[in-house]
Parts: structure tokens; C-alpha cells; sequence
């Protein structure tokens, strides 16, 4: 493979402005589709598809085109930007949303500019479930299609949803949609259920606890890295995605269970990043020295070089 | 190592009564003692240090028994046994204790048999940290010693606690106790304050989502083994030491850390098992066959196998 891979992502691109107990953003780059692209772009190429207002500031144009980002599917559109104001609590665990303002999302319609159309990877970031069929419907060619949402469309659009399950290889959902959008109280047969609706690989994020990856009926579940001063969940389940299919749309053979699972430990690692900053902070100015470093520290923790088990004492 | 390891393990011996969404029992063998003793038992000799009341069912003492569990530290006081009684809700987090009745274990000294003053491992299960104190003060000669508590002593008897530290080799928690004990909100925070205090080795329990292994300043994550059908998280955390000290005391290098870490694996295992039936059920029953399947099992899902991981695109 001489050409780099590329993932087409649809998704938010907003202005978050964030409150922890470590630190608050005001106007900061945010989005589904900003936190994944970020990540994504340390392995292939992204392409990324979404809106923005005449407001949006070309600083943060310039920040994604370094990360060679293609913009040529952003649309800007006459209004605001979507913007999104959240707070988060000591245990980092659940947002409180303070405000949404929709703006140039409310009328956004996706459309794919003719380069578009052919990808290695279709990622469906969290958007309304109908815009993303439209996605799905205007991409001609790829090897895999993933998708990710939120308990808003869970709520109020299950049906276009279960709908989109059934033309999606990978889900990606934090455990608690995962348990509603199923109705099981367990998680493990909520992802068992989920992946009788279409899925063929799932992975459950958990936050702080990590990560369930199903496939081919068996669970790998992959614990998170280490994080004694986390700042700002957000964008942390989006930067975990596109660790995840970066590393993925590169892989020559995407299907194999360890592929699988080695992409789940470059989500764990970029999503890792994500919570380390505010907003984009860390995932904007990583180099690809420290992703080694971290890498290379998270497989020591999972002691990869394990020995060979013994058997109990009869 | 012809002989069998001992571990000298001192706990609750109870009669419990547990309630889950998936079933209950009335006066049912428990206790961190047993819970441990049948757990460890697969893998090493256990002499269990406690006291029961003259009602205790003698059919209990012979399952103790039938598990090679030496009884002659069990002392068998005049009044009844003591009882727990508890109700877990459906997502099996938290127990509500319905009624706590000491009886016997009100007045309960430990005094060590002879044959108890050596011992590869001695394990404190959960009691009162004075009375662990004591029990430590017997024991003259042993490889290493490990520790568990609970919230109950973290409120009344910090001081008394936080002196045994300095005295124990590995210290057992669940998350939020270690948060408790260290005042610090983040769970790796509280694990180095904790270790800072004396312990060489930290295991902390967090129950559904694994545990995390803390040595030589460098932490092991595990995940739970996946249970599509948990019955009663009742003594799992006695189980998982059971397991986790069982095959420690077996090892002839236990400070190795691939040593510890198979032993939280085999920790993982044993929790399992307890959380898969009511009380001790499982614990009781299961097979040395049983167990090497489900460590099989367990070390596929976390893919130890896994492949050398390539570094990221620069």
C-alpha cells in the first residue's frame, strides 16, 4: 500500500465551551467529527463531512488542514456555528448540558462532494440518524462502515436507527446507550442483542473502565490507560473511534480478531490523550513519538509478554 | 515443593441471607473467611482462623473440610453464629445491608493454634483491624502477609488501619474504599497515597469492571471476566484473594511481577465463579477442570496471544 488510507466522516463540528474541575474552554474547536478526525489523522487520511457558520474561525480551519484534514466536504453555511456548553462534575463521568444551539445544523443536509464517494472507511459520527443514512446512501464504495450515536437519538429516533444497524459493520456506544438502545440491564447481553441487529464487530466504551470489543461471538474486553490527572472527557468515545479505524483503515486484513483488538488498543490510547486536555488541546499537538511512548507504555501494562499460565492444582 | 503451600487465613464466618433479583437464600454458609478458604482452596492447604456459635450446621464444617480447609483455628464459641443480611438491585453494585447480628464475633479473640505460627501467606480477611493486629502479632514466620477491609473500618478505625499498612505486603480494596481510606478522588491517586503508606503490592477491586494491580509504581489493569448472567456479588472480593493468594503462596518467585499478575488472573477467575451462584455456591461445586477451562477462556478474550504492535505513521 503505497497510498495512504482514508476514512470519509460525517459528524458535528461545534463550538464547545466546557466546564471541569481542572480547567474551562470558552469557543473551543469541538464536535464528533473534529475529535475523531484529529485522532484519526495520526494514521490515514480523513475526509471530513459537516457544517459550520460564517463565525467559525480560520484558526481552526488552519488546525485541521495541518492534521491534513480534507475540508472540501465542510460545508459553510449563512448563520452560527452549532455550539455546545457542558459541565463536568469531580468523577468526570456525566456531562451536564448547560446549553445547545443547533444554528447551521438545524437546516444541514449532506452532500458529498464526488471524491467523496469512495472510501476505506465510512465513519458515521454521532448526528442524527437520518442524516447519516443519507450519508451512508451517497458513499458508493468502502471497505467497512462504522457508526457511533447518543442517548438523544436513542430517545427520540430508535426506528431510523435500529434501520441503520442493519447496513453498518462496526458500532461503536458507551455502555449505558448500549444497554437502552437493547433494553437489557447487562451489558453483555445488551451487545450480544445490539449485534443480532446487523453489527458484525461491536465496541462498548466504559470511560474510565475501558472498553468491550464483541466479535465472532467472544468478548475482548481491554481495561483504560492510566490517568492520574484526566481534565475533559469530551470528544474522549469520537478520539477513541478514530484511533480505532485510523489504525484499522491501514490494516491489511481488517477482519482478523487480533486486528480488531490492536485497533482497540490505539483507540484506548488516543481516547487516553482526549481526556488528558481540554477540548482538543492534547489531540491537536500530539507528535507520533509520544503515541509510541504511550503505546508502548499501555501494552507494559497489559503485560502483552504475559508467560504461559499453569494449570490449577488437581 | 513437595509440600502443599498454607496459607493461615482469619475472617467472618457467617450465616448469610442474601437477596438478588435472581434469587435468595436463607442462613447460608459465608463470611470473608469462607468465601476465601473455598476459593484458595484449589490451589493451596488453607487454615482458617474465625469462631461460629454453637447452631452453626455441621454439614458446613464438612464442606469445609471435604476442601482440605484445617478447622482447629476455628473456634466454636458458646451463643450463635454471626449473620449477615443483605439485598442487592438488579445492577448488583451495592449491597443494602438489611441486618448485621455479631453475635459470637462480639467477643471473638483469635488465638493461633501452634501449627498456625508458620505459614507461606497469611491473609486478614475483612474483621476488625484490631483483631487483624493480633493475629499478625502470632504469626511468627511467613513469606508475605495481605490485607483486606472494609468501609465499616475506614469510618471507625482509620488510625488502627492505616498502622497495619505499614505492616502488610499487599493490600486488597475496591475502588471507592481506596478513595475513602486516602481522601483522594482519583482512583490512582489513592492507590500510590496508599501504597506510600506501606504495602509493596495494591489490588484494587472495582468489581463488574476489573481490577488494577499497582507495583514497583507501575499499574496492571484486568478486566472482569464477562458474565452474561450474574447471580450475587456476594464474597466475590474474598474469592478473587482466595484465588489471587492460592496460587501466589504456590509460586516460587511471588515478587516477580508476571508472578502477581497471574495471580490477579487467577483472581479474575475465582470472582468469577463466586458472582455465578448464590452464596458459595459455585465456589463450593466447581471443578479443577471447571477452572482450567474458564482461565482458557479468559486469557482468549484478553489475547494474550496478541501480535507485536506496530508503531504509528509518523
Amino acid at each position: 500500500m503505497t497510498e495512504q488510507p482514508t476514512i470519509v466522516a460525517v459528524g458535528s463540528v461545534a463550538l464547545d465551551s466546557i466546564q471541569t474541575p481542572w480547567g474551562k474552554t470558552q469557543e473551543a474547536l469541538g464536535g464528533s467529527a473534529v475529535h475523531f478526525a484529529l485522532a484519526a489523522s495520526y494514521f490515514s487520511r480523513v475526509k471530513l463531512v459537516g457544517a459550520v457558520g460564517t463565525d467559525f474561525p480560520s484558526r481552526y480551519l488552519e488546525l485541521l488542514a495541518e492534521h491534513q484534514v480534507d475540508l472540501e466536504g465542510l460545508q459553510r453555511l449563512p448563520g452560527k456555528t452549532f455550539r455546545w456548553s457542558g459541565k463536568f462534575g469531580k468523577d468526570l463521568n456525566h456531562a451536564k448540558t448547560l446549553s445547545t444551539c443547533l444554528n447551521v445544523f438545524e437546516n444541514f443536509r449532506p452532500r458529498l462532494p464526488e471524491s467523496h464517494r469512495t472510501a476505506d472507511v465510512l465513519f458515521l459520527a454521532n448526528i442524527d440518524p437520518e442524516l447519516q443514512m443519507e450519508v451512508l446512501s451517497q458513499v458508493q464504495s468502502r471497505r467497512l462502515v462504522a457508526l457511533d450515536t447518543m442517548q438523544l437519538w436513542i430517545d427520540t429516533k430508535p426506528e431510523p436507527l435500529k434501520e441503520l444497524l442493519a447496513h453498518v459493520d462496526l458500532l461503536f456506544l458507551n455502555d449505558e446507550e448500549a444497554m437502552l438502545l437493547s433494553r437489557e440491564s447487562n451489558i453483555y447481553r445488551a451487545g450480544k442483542r445490539l449485534q443480532s441487529w446487523g453489527p458484525r464487530a461491536l465496541i462498548l466504551k466504559k470511560g474510565e473502565h475501558g472498553s468491550l470489543l464483541l466479535y465472532r461471538g467472544r468478548w475482548y474486553p481491554l481495561p483504560a490507560y492510566p490517568l492520574e490527572t484526566p481534565k475533559d472527557p469530551t470528544g474522549a468515545g469520537d478520539a477513541f473511534a478514530g484511533g480505532f479505524l485510523g489504525q484499522l483503515a491501514a490494516s491489511a486484513n481488517p477482519w482478523a480478531p487480533s486486528t480488531l483488538r490492536q485497533a482497540a488498543i490505539y483507540g484506548t490510547v488516543m481516547g487516553s490523550f482526549a481526556v488528558e486536555g481540554m477540548g482538543t488541546e492534547v489531540l491537536s499537538s500530539v507528535t507520533p513519538r509520544a503515541i509510541e511512548e504511550r503505546l508502548a507504555d499501555y501494552l507494559a501494562c497489559l503485560a502483552a509478554e504475559s508467560p504461559s499460565i499453569p494449570a490449577p492444582a488437581a
